[in-house]
């Protein structure tokens, strides 16, 4: 008998898959890899284009919610830190330190709903200043899952020495990649994300 | 230069694809025609399982919200019916008239935020007793749709005719099929939504 897994992947439009032709961005080659593994889950994708973590914040939970209801293993898998570091008019979209807050208060909220969670690192883009910024992030990410004992899974670093990826930057938008890219993300996760989903999640109740 | 289309998926289990191992269920399949055809359109599946009518009434319009901004060419495609349908203690888990009104309401705020939209039949479960009860849902929603001018796609009838469908109910759970069956449900509706998609939405600005 598997365990009910089902998984909310909340994010920005990189979650959501967006220029990937086959429709399934990072998050549904993962799960589809899972599936092929043996390890039968529901996939649930809420990746939103343009948001920041502020906008994830203030919806992602009523949006879980809805999909992750008690007595099964519910997890969530969290994306987002590319909309916070674009400038409008000279100043990012979010500074800093309401980019960790905002961070910092969800994997509060999800550990006291007994939600796994995961998160993943920001990708790079096309432009060098933001990926700057972005690494920034990235490194207070870091430390904020690392006092959470949340896994925090650092793509950042190998996708911008990732042909494929930094190619498909260049071909596309400067933000979002194709199919290939997309597969290139979900590979660089594949081995930690199987190894996540073979243990129960938190929230299980205790069975004999 | 292309319109920006973004769509919704709202319904239920078969609208998320469970069951499906390459992640993507019929919506999938859709948004993956339409970018092949060469009219991309971002795509959002919100289906939830275990979803009725007054489930989705009460979550849709905050959820789409979040991914239709102003100024885009905004759509929803529902599709839900079959969990209202049963039983539960020997009562339908929402009774007709519910159904008939949710639905209802649904389009009618729907239109109000001009938002272009089409409605999905519910499928053809295992259970021909089940199946009378959807089959008599199916005949309101099409009226329904018919009074408030929204196209609505029958494809129950066809399914139920269909060898792959109603084999993939069998070897399943009896309510959700595999890639296969995703894939018929899809090929009914391609002709009707690649022409939908073909008419600028309601909700755009007029550019001269």
């Amino acid at each position: 008998m598997s365990r009910d897994v089902r998984i909310c992947f909340v994010g920005d439009s990189l979650v959501a898959g967006l220029g990937d032709r086959q429709c399934l961005g990072w998050p549904g080659r993962l799960a589809a890899r899972a599936i092929g593994a043996g390890r039968p889950v529901t996939y649930y994708n809420l990746g939103v284009r343009a948001q920041t973590s502020a906008d994830i914040a203030a919806r992602w939970e009523s949006e879980c919610e809805q999909r992750l209801p008690e007595g099964i293993d519910a997890r969530v898998v969290f994306s987002f830190g590319i909309n916070d570091t674009l400038l409008d008019e000279g100043k990012v979209r979010v500074p800093t330190e309401r980019s960790l807050a905002d961070l910092t208060a969800i994997l509060r909220r999800a550990k006291a709903r007994r939600w796994e969670t995961m998160v993943v690192a920001p990708p790079p883009v096309i432009d060098d200043e933001q990926n700057g910024r972005i690494e920034k992030l990235d490194a207070h990410f870091t430390e904020i899952c690392e006092a959470e004992d949340i896994p925090y899974v650092r793509i950042h670093q190998p996708l911008r020495h990732s042909e494929i990826w930094m190619r498909e930057m260049s071909a596309g938008d400067g933000y979002h990649p194709g199919a290939a890219g997309y597969e290139e993300f979900a590979a660089l996760i594949v081995p930690l994300w199987l190894l996540w989903l073979s243990e129960p999640g938190s929230g299980l109740p205790v069975v004999g």
